[in-house]
C-alpha cells in the first residue's frame, strides 16, 4: 500500500511559476444566488490573470458593478492533479476583478483565445491580493 | 483553420450522466473574504455530490453554520476540457451544503478517498437546487 500524499504549502513565487504557462482555470464569483464557478482559459500578465468571457454570460452580469468602476472580489483557481495517484498542485488567486479597456492591455488580451464561437469579447483582469497554493506529493 | 467550437446547453439528466463516474471537482464557497474555490475528489449519490475536506481547512471554517443546522450555499463544478481544441464540457451544481453525520450515509462516504495524509474526516453533501451544464463542440 502506498503512503498517503503529504500536503505542502507553496509560496507566492512558486505559485506564479506554476500558473505561468497559461491554460484553463476556474473562476469563482457571486451572483444573486451565491457562489458559482466556471472554467475559462487565461493568460498570466505579471502577477495578474486575464481571461475572457461572453458579454451575456453569468459572470459578466455579476460584474456589472465592475464596469461602473467598483471592485468585485473573485477567485481564480488553477490546478494539475493526477486522479489516480492524487498527487498534484493547486493555486488560488483572490482579489478584485475589472474589465480591460485600455489599449496598453490589448497585447495581453490577444493571447487569450475565446472558447466558443460568436461574440466573446469581454476581458477581465484579476489583480490578486492573495496568492496561495498547495502541493500533494507522496513522501 | 478549424471552425470555432459551438456552445450547447446540457439538460439535467445529461449533466448527471457526465459527472457520475466521480473524480475531481472544484467547490466554490464564501468565507469572510469573498469567493474561494478548491479542488476536491467526489462521488455522486443520487442527485447529490459528496466530498471530503480537512476539519481545519478553509472550507470547513466557512461551513461552521452548517454544523449548527443552517444551510450554506455552495457551488460544485466538474469539467473535462481539451486545452488544445477547447472542446469539452462543464457541469455546475448549486445548492445547500451540509455535513454528513448519520450512519446511513457512511456507505457513500466510504467511496470518497481523502487526498492528503492525516485527519481528513469531514464529509460534505451538496444537495443541488440547480444543475446546469455546457458543452463546447466543433460543428
Amino acid at each position: 500500500m502506498q503512503p498517503q500524499p503529504v500536503l505542502e504549502e507553496l509560496d507566492r513565487e512558486e505559485c506564479l511559476r506554476l500558473i505561468a504557462p497559461s491554460g484553463i482555470g476556474r473562476v469563482a464569483f457571486n451572483d444573486g444566488e451565491g457562489p458559482a464557478v466556471m472554467p475559462v482559459n487565461y493568460v498570466v500578465d505579471g502577477e495578474s490573470v486575464i481571461f475572457r468571457t461572453a458579454p451575456a454570460g453569468r459572470l459578466n452580469r455579476n460584474l456589472t458593478t465592475v464596469i461602473t468602476g467598483a471592485d468585485v472580489r473573485i477567485a481564480f483557481e488553477v490546478d494539475r492533479i493526477d486522479e489516480a495517484s492524487h498527487e498534484g498542485w493547486s493555486v488560488l488567486l483572490r482579489g478584485g476583478a475589472h474589465h480591460l479597456a485600455d489599449a496598453d492591455e490589448a497585447t495581453a488580451v490577444a493571447l487569450v483565445r475565446p472558447w466558443a464561437g460568436g461574440e466573446r469579447d469581454i476581458c477581465i483582469r484579476l489583480t490578486p491580493t492573495t496568492i496561495t497554493g498547495r502541493r500533494l506529493r507522496r513522501p
